[in-house]
C-alpha cells in the first residue's frame, strides 16, 4: 500500500512538472460535488485499501496543481522534494512539539533554526517560535506589544486601562487589524497610515497621527512596519520608522511573511536595512523561501517576553520536577497547546541548501520578475502599476484592445475593475494557468504576478503573457 | 532519492510496531546536541543527498517513537498508516485553505466532515472551522460567545464595555484560561467552579459562582464544559449545566478535545448526552481517533457567528467578483489567514475505516483502559485515583515497598510528590516506554496512562504495570 501510494504521489509531482498537464481541472463546487459523489461522503462503512488509493487519485485529479511552473496564483507556490520528504519525515513521526520530552531531535532544530534566523536579523539574543500561518505570527507581535505596555491585561483583562491604539500602513496585510480585533484592542484602534504612490507608509503622516492620537488620550503601542507588501510587495522604510519608534518608545514589529526572505541574499538585504532596531518580526518560509506549507515563524528581539505573555504552567505537561533542563520545553511560550512539527522540513531544505542556496534561489526569483516587468512595459495593452520592484510582485492592468489608445486612468473604473475577473474566469476554466487578480485602493481589478517557485522559466512567463493577451484581446 | 526516503521511513515504522524495540533514546539536551552536532548546525554550504539521507535517519535515530505500542505518553499516541499516507499526499499538494480556489476538493471534504460531525452532535444546521490544535479550538469558543455578547468589541476594543466572565471547572484545561488572557478578558475574569470527588464540575456551585458574579456587575458570557478532562478523563453533567446556561442565557461550550470522540461509539456518546444544547464544541479527532497531528475542529450551532467574528473582507484574496460561489471561500472565518490542509488525512481515515472503524476503535481503547484499571486495582503497591472509569485515562499512585502498609493519604505527600518522577526519569534512560505523571489539586504526582493507540494489547499494559513494579519497588 506504502509503495503504491508513492508511486501515485510520484506521478502527480512529474505531471505538475510537466508543462502540458494543465494546472487545474476547474468545477465549480456543485459540479465537482456531483463528479466526486461517488467517493466524497462518509458514512457507517469501511472501504477497502483499493478504493482507498482510488480516492486518493480522484482528489489528486481536481487538485490545484500549485507547484506547477504556470501557477502564479499565491505569494506560496513551488514544491520542493527536499521539503515534501521532509513533511513525509514529519508525518510518520508524528509528534508534538510543546515538550523536549516528546520531541527532542525536533526542539533543538527549532533552537538551531531560529536562532541563525535571529542571527541573520542582528540580533544578538531574544526568543521566537512557529506559527500555524503568518497572521497568527502577527498576532503575536501585538500580542508582546501588548504584554510590554499593558501587562496589567494578561489579569484584569483590557477594562478600565488606557487605550492602546497601532499604527499600520494602508497597504498592510489584515492579519494586523484581526490581531486588534482579537486582542481587545479593537478595529478601531488600528489607525492607517497613508501610502505614497508606490505603497510605502508615509513617515510624516504616521508623527501626525501618533502625536494626535496622544492628545486625544490615546496610548500607541505598536508601529507594524511592511517588508514586501502582499500586493505590490513594497518595503516600508524601515530605519526612518524606527526612529519615530525610538523616539516614542513604541513597540516596532515587521511584518516580513513574504518579503522577510531577503535578509538571506547579500544583493537585497539591503531592504531590511535597520531591522535589527524591530522589536519583533514575521517571517515565512513558506513563501519566498519556498519551504511547504505552512511554515511561519515569529521572532523577538526580547528573551522573556513570550513566555510572560503565554505561560499558564499547566501542571499536567511542563512539570518542573521533570529529568531534563525544561527550558527546553516551549510550549509555555504559545498560544497553543499541542503544535504541529512545522521545523523539519525548514532544517532539511535548510541543510540541503545552505544559505548559498536559498541565495540563489531568491535572486532567481527577482531575476524572472525584472524580466517579467520589462516584458509587460514594452508590450501593448499591459500597463505596470509600479515600474520598479522591490519583490517579486509584478502587478498589472490588461487593456482589450478597445482601449488601447486610452491609459487606465481615463477608463471607466468599474468598467476596467471587469476585466481581470473575465480573463481569470476563462484561465480556469481552460486550466492553462492561473494568475492572482484584486482592486487595491482606489485602483481597479489588477493582475499580480508572484514568483516564488524555483522552476518557473523565462518561458513561463512569455507563456503566461501570451495567454492573458489572447484570452483578453477582444473583451 | 524519493524511493530511498520511503525505504528509510518504513523501517521506522516497522521498528516502531516492534515491542523489543526502545519507544526513545533519552539523552539530556545538551547531550544530543553533541551526538548531532555533525548533522545539526546549518551554515552556508549545501549538502548532497547523501549527507540528507544520513540526516534523516540520524533524526529518526532519536525521534520519540509515539506510535510505539509502550508509549502511553500523550492523549494522541499511535501511527495509523492510512492517516500517514494522507498527510503524504496533503505534502504533495502543498495547498492553502483559504479558497476554494487553489483547494477545491479539500474545501468539499471539510464541508462533508464538518456536516458529518455536526450530524453526530445533534445539530441540524451550524457552521465550523478546522484549528491548529484543541487550545485554538477553544480560544474560538470563548471568541464566539465574546462576539454574541460584546459585538462592540470587535470595532471598540473591550474598553469601556462591562466586565464579561466565564465559567470554567478547577480541572479543566488551561487554554481556557489562556483565551481569556488573549482576548481581553484577563484570567482573574475566569472563574474556576469546584469539582466533586471525581473531578467533575460542581452545579450548585457553579450557580452560586454565577449569581454572585452578577452581584458584583459582571456579565456572565460562557461555560465551559469538558468532555474527558485532560488528567482524570471525566465528563462533567452537561445536562444540568445546559439547564443551567439557558436559565442565564449563557454561552455553553463543551471543550470536547480528548473526549468529543465518543459520540461515535454507541456505548459511551450517553456521556454527552444533551451536547446538542451546546453552543460550541471543541473535537480533535488527532486523539481518542487516531488521526496524526494536528487534526482539531471547533464546531458551533450558530450559523453566522464565525463569519462576524473573524470576517475581514480582505480585496486581495476574497474578491466577490470571482466566477465561482464565494461562500466556498472559508478563509474569512478564521483568525488565521493562510491555514494548512488538516482535513484530507481524517477525510482519508473516515473512508477507510467508516463510523463502524472508529467505533471499534475507541471501543476497544475503552476495554484496554478497563483491563488496565482492574490489573491496577488488584495489584500491590498500585492505588487508583478513580475507580470508575468514563475515558481511557487510568490515573494511579505508585509506592515502593516502603510504603505498602500504608494509604496514598498517609504519606507525606512531600515524599510521595517524587517518587513518579523517578520512576519516569528511569523509564527514559532505558527507554522501555513513556508514561506521563503529574500532580493535581493537592493531590501528588500520580501516573496517568492514556490510551488512543490501536495496536496496544493487553500484553502492553502487563508490561507496563510490572516495569513501573520493577523500577519502583525498592526506592
Amino acid at each position: 500500500f506504502l509503495i503504491e501510494m508513492t508511486h501515485i504521489l510520484t506521478d502527480y509531482i512529474l505531471k505538475e512538472n510537466d508543462r502540458a498537464s494543465k494546472v487545474l481541472d476547474f468545477h465549480h463546487p456543485h459540479q465537482l460535488r456531483e463528479m466526486m459523489d461517488h467517493c466524497l461522503d462518509i458514512d457507517e462503512n469501511p472501504r477497502d485499501l483499493e478504493q482507498i488509493l482510488s480516492d486518493c487519485k480522484e482528489t489528486l485529479k481536481y487538485c490545484v496543481k500549485t507547484g506547477h511552473p504556470r501557477f502564479f496564483n499565491q505569494l506560496s507556490t513551488g514544491l520542493d522534494i527536499i521539503g515534501v520528504t521532509g513533511e513525509w519525515l514529519t508525518a510518520v513521526s508524528n509528534t508534538n512539539m510543546f515538550t523536549y520530552e516528546v520531541a527532542p531531535v525536533f526542539t533543538l532544530m527549532e533552537e538551531v533554526i531560529l536562532r541563525r534566523m535571529r542571527d541573520l536579523i542582528g540580533w544578538q539574543d531574544g526568543d521566537g517560535i512557529m506559527a500555524p500561518g503568518g497572521a497568527i505570527s502577527n498576532f503575536y507581535g501585538v500580542l508582546l506589544a501588548r504584554q510590554k505596555y499593558l501587562p496589567q491585561a494578561r489579569l484584569n483583562g483590557m477594562f478600565g486601562c488606557g487605550e492602546p491604539v497601532i499604527f499600520t500602513s494602508k497597504q498592510s496585510h489584515y492579519s494586523i487589524k484581526r490581531a486588534a480585533i482579537l486582542l481587545g484592542i479593537g478595529a478601531n484602534n488600528v489607525i492607517y497610515v497613508d501610502c505614497d504612490h508606490r505603497g510605502k507608509m508615509m513617515v510624516k503622516d504616521l508623527e501626525e497621527k501618533i502625536a494626535s492620537s496622544k492628545r486625544n488620550g490615546k496610548l500607541p503601542i505598536l508601529v507594524n512596519c511592511m517588508a514586501g507588501t502582499t500586493v505590490l510587495g513594497v518595503y516600508d522604510p524601515l530605519e526612518e520608522i524606527a526612529d519615530v519608534c525610538k523616539r516614542n518608545s513604541i513597540w516596532l514589529h515587521v511584518d516580513g511573511a513574504w518579503g522577510g526572505s531577503v535578509l538571506l541574499s547579500r544583493d537585497h538585504r539591503h531592504l531590511l536595512n535597520g531591522v535589527e532596531r524591530a522589536d519583533s518580526m514575521t517571517w515565512n518560509p513558506h513563501k519566498m523561501m519556498g519551504v511547504p506549507l505552512q511554515c511561519s515563524v515569529i521572532l523577538t528581539k526580547h528573551k522573556k517576553l513570550l513566555a510572560e505573555a503565554n505561560q499558564s504552567n499547566a501542571d499536567y505537561l511542563f512539570q518542573k520536577d521533570k529529568n531534563y533542563d525544561v527550558t527546553y520545553d516551549t510550549g509555555d511560550k504559545t498560544i497553543q497547546c499541542g503544535r504541529h512539527n512545522d521545523i523539519f522540513k525548514l532544517w532539511l531544505m535548510w541543510r540541503a541548501k545552505g544559505d548559498q542556496g536559498f541565495e540563489e534561489q531568491i535572486s532567481k526569483n527577482f531575476e524572472l520578475a525584472q524580466y517579467t516587468l520589462e516584458k509587460v512595459q514594452n508590450r501593448d495593452g499591459f500597463h505596470v502599476i509600479l515600474d520598479k520592484l522591490e519583490a517579486p510582485n509584478v502587478c498589472f492592468w490588461y487593456l482589450p484592445l478597445k482601449w488601447r489608445q486610452q491609459s487606465p486612468s481615463d477608463i471607466n473604473a468599474k468598467e476596467l475593475n471587469k476585466i481581470a475577473p473575465q480573463i481569470k474566469a476563462q484561465m480556469m476554466e481552460s486550466g492553462t494557468m492561473l494568475v492572482q487578480y484584486q482592486p487595491l485602493g482606489d485602483l481597479p481589478n489588477f493582475f499580480r504576478v508572484a514568483i516564488s517557485n524555483p522552476v518557473i522559466t523565462t518561458r513561463d512567463i512569455d507563456f503566461m503573457i501570451d495567454e492573458i493577451d489572447c484570452i483578453g484581446r477582444d473583451l
